[in-house]
């Protein structure tokens, strides 16, 4: 089976390519973790014996904090290695490094790199199991899942839903990664972004694009803003971030736009009075961000149990 | 119960507003630990299945690894967060930080910050138990308890002991914190500073201050000398390491005013040569240097112990 | 016993002065693990209850994760201390920070420093079982015995070999430590250095020197390439890169001179194109290098399992 898409074969590398039964299965086995997340006791020992490392080439203390509590909760021997400063990291070619991390043996890779691809790339190198942690401006596969999921407990459902993807498209792996999964799932997509911000072709993949947020928010289910990433903004245009927030910051006067049981999500860390109004995210009935963070780790914990099944259980 | 006053609520934020009782519980859990760090098998399973996240804003490999072996030794599963040069640092509030950590659902969270009262501001915002691990020039209250263990295991009590806590007092939170818990257990307190490095209004707290080594130490049960911290003196005068040695550098001859069986602590890590002598730290029979670090790991993990009691046995 | 003596003593501080016998203890250990690590489930709790701290003052992520994943596959609780850039590096002495980590009662400290003998200077200030994992120019004892194992598995012996040790010999603790235990187990060693990466009185040792390649290689079994260490040529002749590849870089053309089935060796990190060339890096049937990977982890465990020996079973 193709390596890199997504469950058929032994890799998480991306959305693309996933058909809709085997999101739902993630969703499903995801449903069952958030449970056992809330308990006092979150211990389990699916995963014992198994080495998962973290292999983080950008640094994210959050992404790799919730990937972490995933595989020590499941009962993982967890390692992480950052590489954003490591001679490794200077000295060697990927390839070299994936050779090296293989031939340690570990079972799960979880990957982050600055380079859309390079995730694949290292996942033909090794034996494991790998899963994108967000490879550039490609993919963030596990992103798009607990939104997914976030989004089937908030609703009930993501099939005939109109979700509204606003901000810097143009540098977000988690757009992509959101527009693959909704579509596969049955919703409406919308991006809604300024022109310099947004990604060539985005009508080929069925989406509708709007360059004004009213008309974008007009009665759509599901507002997801994106961060903005002025680091990631070399040779185009940055936006003033005052100007950015008059013209696409989520405030409850654009909001108004959308249904007004519109839930509000966005993947953190937020640039409150940037990207979103501080008070919009605070909205307790409204706002689904931090019930977004919770269903990560659960989505982490079912990615790493669904891609170690065939491990367990017989040793040769 | 109030948040942020001892165990009395579900956080250890400061020393401050400990009743006696509760700081002798934390002690007598304590010396337990000590014997338990000192056998071969150090594991036990107390907070098996329970999340313990370092939180540190501000590196120290010495505490954070005297709490990562608190955890693991009880059985938690223990996480690290170095948010000292976190992008998470960088682009969100405090606020946000707590609230997405809180969303992983962990059980104990021990934070270190470099402003006074972030702790605490952070406590207000999670659902688990939260220990302070330094704040600003506020409090680190397992210091002042790990030095209470010290002093009660070598000299039988602490009632009744004169204590010279010595040096840079204005930027010391172990001081802060060694006050309290002194004057709350029944010790009399004296502080011994140049003025430039003494804090206002410590009168006000019941201890008698001097500038003046010879006379500060006379008759002392205790000698706690403060580390130097230049690196805190933004706009504060900076003294001649020479001087400060020459006045108030611990050596044998300083000393000679304190009992003869007097006690020598210090928090570490030491400037040698500055605040201490050498050869006064190494002293085998007078120096508890070594034996504060040892009871550090015991009383973290009292700490520990004491603050997730109420999340064991009972899951619904 | 003499503390630094290998496992007489209850360090692996380096290669010299081990028995033949004891190294050969350590790969028959080893051998086992390898069988282990292979598997799914590589779990065992030999060091269950033991604390097992890494202590590295420069950093080294491939090194300090072949140690990480040994200690926790056995069982130990691990903790990692990156002193590279803390402040406990800076303000203290290493004899202070031994003597600290030390009453954290620690069963095994993996110790990285780059000033030769500095770890066995903090051995001494120990208690616990101490294993060098690389100081200055000095020794890295482990990787000394992972490439003899290797060498043994692939060849069914160590003994009546000819070694070409090839490369940067001057500032090479891998090549100091794989003379030493290639001699003590009867192979002839050959270095082979341009006349400036060569390190006085080699010959002392009992090796023979080349400054030529192709008559270095004449009839050798096993070449083993060195990292070129720009990073630490200070003071001394930085060579062309190019240059140096065509003069000392191993080619199948240099190779022409060796055994026909000679095994190429690297400790990796690669300079691909500077050191070795990549396709003979990637020769399948000859390249040992990633073997030397998994050889790695199975030989830190085997020491680890060794120099913990003592500590089982009986606690008072």
């Amino acid at each position: 089976m193709d390596v890199g898409r997504g469950f058929g074969g032994k890799h998480l590398l991306g959305i693309e390519g996933l058909q809709p039964f085997e999101i739902a299965a993630v969703l499903d086995r995801a449903d069952g973790f958030v449970d056992l997340n809330r308990r006092n006791d979150k211990k389990l020992s699916i995963l014992k014996g198994l080495t998962h490392i973290n292999l983080f080439f950008e640094a994210s203390t959050r992404t790799q904090t919730s990937f972490e509590l995933a595989g020590k909760r499941l009962g993982a021997d967890v390692v992480n290695m950052s590489m954003a400063n490591s001679s490794m990291k200077k000295g060697e070619t990927l390839i070299d490094t994936a050779m090296t991390l293989n031939a340690m043996h570990p079972d799960v890779l979880v990957v982050r790199h600055q380079d859309s691809g390079a995730v694949a790339l290292l996942a033909r190198h090794v034996r494991c199991a790998v899963i994108n942690a967000g490879d550039g401006t490609h993919e963030h596969p596990t992103q798009a899942l607990l939104d997914a999921l976030t989004i089937r407990r908030r609703k009930g459902r993501i099939e005939g839903l109109t979700v509204a993807i606003c901000g810097d498209i143009l540098h977000s792996r988690v757009a992509r990664s959101n527009i693959h999964l909704l579509l596969a799932m049955g919703a409406r997509v919308r991006i809604v972004a300024p022109p310099t911000l947004l990604a060539a072709g985005l009508e080929d993949f069925g989406v509708e694009v709007y360059t004004d947020m009213t008309r974008g928010l007009a009665g759509v289910d599901i507002v997801m803003m994106l961060r903005l990433q002025v680091e990631r903004m070399q040779g185009s245009f940055v936006p003033s971030l005052a100007e950015y927030f008059h013209l696409f910051g989520l405030t409850y006067d654009k909001l108004r736009a959308a249904r007004s049981d519109a839930l509000i999500m966005h993947p953190g860390p937020m640039n409150r009075g940037v990207e979103i109004d501080g008070v919009v995210a605070d909205d307790i009935d409204r706002s689904a961000i931090l019930d977004q963070v919770e269903m990560g780790v659960a989505v982490r914990m079912a990615c790493l149990d669904i891609l170690t099944e065939s491990l367990r259980g017989a040793d040769a």
